[in-house]
């Protein structure tokens, strides 16, 4: 039996783990995942998050469960409460949907779950390929959120192409962005370019505009967590500020994500549901060790995790097989 | 001999007290100031912010220790280093030079310094009317950092026009920026709103463009630092976003500051200097009582305190005295 290992997860038949990126940067710790609770926490408390390793965790959570002999009957009604953990991210829904085509045989599910796993490491390789071209020598990319080994089981979408352009020997520099509430920037993107000695500033989510303006963001890679069949998309809060200040400054805006994150039945932005979360991220900082409330007490919080993007604030959207264009856009999906 | 007595300083012949900022909203500690280098580190450490309440500290700092007995020719050298504490607001320029003309005598020292604290009170209440006549009944307003009662000895800049339309009877509500780094926003703003019972709901600054795309918007109120001749002004960082998101979304954007702030001597923004600040500020949150790093260690950091915002993107400036638009925009000095 194959097992598999990446930045973030570990899959054998021994057993399943999810490295808790809500511990990160300070401590690498890996946790056991051995039923569904554990599994619906881990996706919900964004121990585990990225929307591609997200929907490629969730199926070989399922697929670990049948190797310890749970019924498939059963693993079909925790598929269903799986799909539902998280809901802006198409990536989970379609993910298992496919998995759900095999529940023939706890055999076939297994192969399916490690091709879905397979098949994230090929997707992140064409991203980053595509992604990487138009990465030119002297670049200063603004990135926000964590779109790489952390948020797949590859190298990532908009930081794998960004990862990619570096490793082809192109002198870039990366401006990202905190990304409040949760600092997925601060802590992971740093983390991650710092791993892989990539030279970068770390800036709050409100200096971006202002580097904008003194001509220091030569282009933006964000990466997505569904795109809608119009070319609106949905990514983590803050990714409309960005692309709106790109518009108005004229600087090219990238999204990067796989063809499974298009999603063909959404007409448009105003479809994609957006998660709100508790007010506890905003008016504060909490890990599992360290906890500080800054607000005052009882203060009313608007927390929405993602924002919609239009299609017109988005110079291309680079998915794994091709670039699209406005000129293309009717061959996104 | 009077006493002085505002929410953030308390002022008299005994003592002279500043309301340690930096613990807020979790502790009301007042610091007593006592020399050159506790004021200096008062000012430097945000312990005392806010450009008018900055300028107006530094002037009863100066009085406080004349009625103590310090020499008029020490407390001039004194002034001089006040004045270099922190270089981008004018305010603290222009009052300390205000008051170096009045150093021929301890009394005419105490007089003037008495006459410019009186002089903020007066200029917030103009502010504060002004400004109150562009907020309707119904307005949902957008701010940023704190600019009220902590900000100033009297009522506040655009948090003193919020206040005022409030206390007017208007039903209003207010999306309070967090406005990170150092989050003046959800610690003191909140605390000033809540105070007053005035409604609002605290996002992080990543947010607000996306509540202006969904029309949630009606307008912005924030202060400034230092107006330049033309029109473009300094203020804490995040604002040129605000206003560049204002611009774009075709939503008013209001300037609220006293005619001192406007710096006749300054040509435009790119004159006005921009502090930089120590990158834990970014990596973490620290206040005397907590300390949290989120970003891994050794990160680099680009954290101005300040940006500048062009006159192009501003719909009105508010004076104490009038309100200047791009038609009168000769008016403004």
């Amino acid at each position: 039996m194959k097992t598999l290992s990446t930045l973030s997860l570990k899959w054998s038949p021994a057993e399943f783990l999810l490295l808790d990126q809500t511990l990160l940067p300070k401590k690498e710790v890996w946790i056991k995942i051995e039923n569904l609770d554990q599994m619906v926490e881990a996706i919900k408390s964004l121990r585990v998050r990225g929307a591609p390793l997200i929907g490629v965790s969730a199926c070989l959570y399922l697929a670990h469960q049948a190797l310890r002999g749970q019924d498939l009957k059963s693993l079909e009604k925790d598929a269903q409460a799986l799909k539902a953990a998280r809901p802006t991210a198409v990536n989970l829904m379609n993910n298992v949907d496919q998995l759900l085509k095999h529940f023939s045989s706890t055999t076939d599910l297994i192969a399916e779950a490690i091709r879905i796993f397979d098949e994230d490491q090929t997707l992140c390789d064409g991203m980053s390929t595509l992604g990487a071209e138009l990465i030119k020598d002297g670049d200063n990319i603004l990135t926000h959120c964590n779109t790489g080994s952390l948020a797949t089981v590859g190298s990532g979408t908009a930081l794998g192409a960004i990862k990619k352009a570096y490793q082809q020997g192109k002198k870039i520099h990366v401006y990202v962005d905190e990304t409040r509430p949760l600092l997925q920037g601060a802590r992971l993107t740093a983390w991650e370019l710092a791993k892989e000695r990539i030279p970068f500033t770390l800036i709050t989510d409100s200096m971006a505009a202002f580097l904008m303006k003194q001509g220091k963001v030569s282009k933006t890679f964000v990466g997505c967590d569904r795109i809608a069949k119009n070319g609106d998309f949905a990514n983590k809060i803050g990714t409309y500020s960005v692309a709106a200040l790109c518009h108005l400054h004229k600087i090219p805006f990238y999204v990067v994500g796989p063809r499974t994150t298009v999603d063909p039945k959404c007409p448009n932005g105003e479809a994609i549901p957006i998660e709100e979360r508790i007010s506890s991220e905003v008016t504060g900082f909490h890990s599992s060790k360290e906890s500080v409330s800054w607000a005052p007490e009882g203060t009313k919080v608007y927390n929405p995790s993602f924002d919609v993007t239009p299609s017109e604030f988005v110079t291309a959207w680079v998915l794994d097989h091709k670039i699209i264009t406005h000129k293309n856009l009717g061959d996104l999906c």
